[in-house]
């Protein structure tokens, strides 16, 4: 029986309130290399919404890459999405951040009605039509409802964003830090994070908790 | 008896090749949160030294803040080094990446000739002066080498770093990358990380170590 999977993570910059949120990401990765697997990691070659300075949390006036910044969190080794196959991966993975609803969809603005990034769009729908594991964490959730239709998901207990998943017809689990939420039916298993309240020891229990549950759906 | 610390950390910018390497500095915060204890960041309100796309790892015209860069990985969480005063922590210590040779010293271009940022030396000789612990991972134990006259670190089995501790009137430690190295007089304990070619997890077993390790030498 095979032991070792092959994730690829996808990514959305680096920093919470423009890009992937980093703690999120880096537990992501720690949870797949304790867990005796691999992971390369994706970021779509594409402009940021915008720059958020995370020391006074504002807007400012730069342009920035999603690739190349999250490339910072990868240490350099990163792939453009356009390059990602579903025949090359076990599982496909999305750690969450202001990041997947700016850049990878525009959930931050137009709600249900948010356009998706067509190369995350792709990667999940032929991970998907080959049966294989979908994991999303924190706001990511919301997204993989607008692209698997009825998906249900967990992103805690944030009532906006449990209506944003309602009336893009996905069905919505409240769940605690440490709890998964399972759509048996897509593979699809999602956790909380940092919608939730929570400190940086709880976020590596959801992210450990998603990534062991993800191994356990390989066929 | 005391079981909560407070950890005073430095970080140095977001991103391994221009800032604060990030995996040590969040695998840094998870140990300090694992072990009951409390963190607050820190980082110098001055310039990058420059900016390194980390995609093609080619130095890129923009201009970035330390202070500003560093609150990605702090989630916004995060003072001004001058803000920084001994009396208010028990425990500091420094994450690497290039960011310490770079932003917070001139280590990377002048070696043992190199200056250190004035907030950085001054945190530490007061830590020092109040006979509390400091820890360093990756180059950073380079870097107290030239604050702290003949202290013993490790930075791993780096040749050339050896030699430039050498030269500062340091004594190195060969350590592997689970293994740390204390000096008692300094109360400083230094751990290798990405100076070896490790992987996410030897980072967690690192930066824990040094953690605990720190917690045991608080009077």
């Amino acid at each position: 029986m095979k032991t070792s999977y092959k994730f690829a993570v996808v990514l959305s910059g680096c920093g919470v309130y423009d890009g992937a949120e980093i703690q999120e990401a880096i537990l992501t990765l720690l949870a797949i290399n304790k867990a005796g697997s691999s992971y390369q990691c994706f970021a779509p070659d594409i402009y940021q919404h915008h720059v958020i300075n995370h020391f006074t949390g504002k807007e400012v006036q730069e342009t920035r890459n999603v690739l190349v910044e999250s490339a910072r969190i990868a240490r350099g080794k990163i792939k453009p999405l356009c390059d990602f196959s579903a025949s090359n991966f076990d599982i496909l993975i999305f750690p969450g951040g202001f990041g997947v609803a700016k850049n990878l969809s525009t959930l931050a603005f137009d709600g249900s009605n948010c356009m998706v990034n067509s190369e995350v769009e792709q990667a999940v729908l032929e991970m998907h039509k080959a049966n294989k594991p979908i994991g999303a964490l924190c706001i990511a959730p919301a997204l993989m409802v607008r692209i698997l239709k009825g998906a249900t998901v967990t992103i805690g207990n944030d009532k906006e964003t449990e209506v944003t998943i309602v009336k893009m017809k996905g069905v919505h689990q409240q769940k605690l830090y440490n709890e998964i939420c399972t759509d048996s039916n897509y593979k699809l298993v999602t956790n909380p994070c940092y919608m939730l309240d929570s400190n940086i020891s709880q976020i590596e229990v959801g992210a450990t908790n998603v990534v062991n549950a993800l191994i356990d759906l390989v066929n």
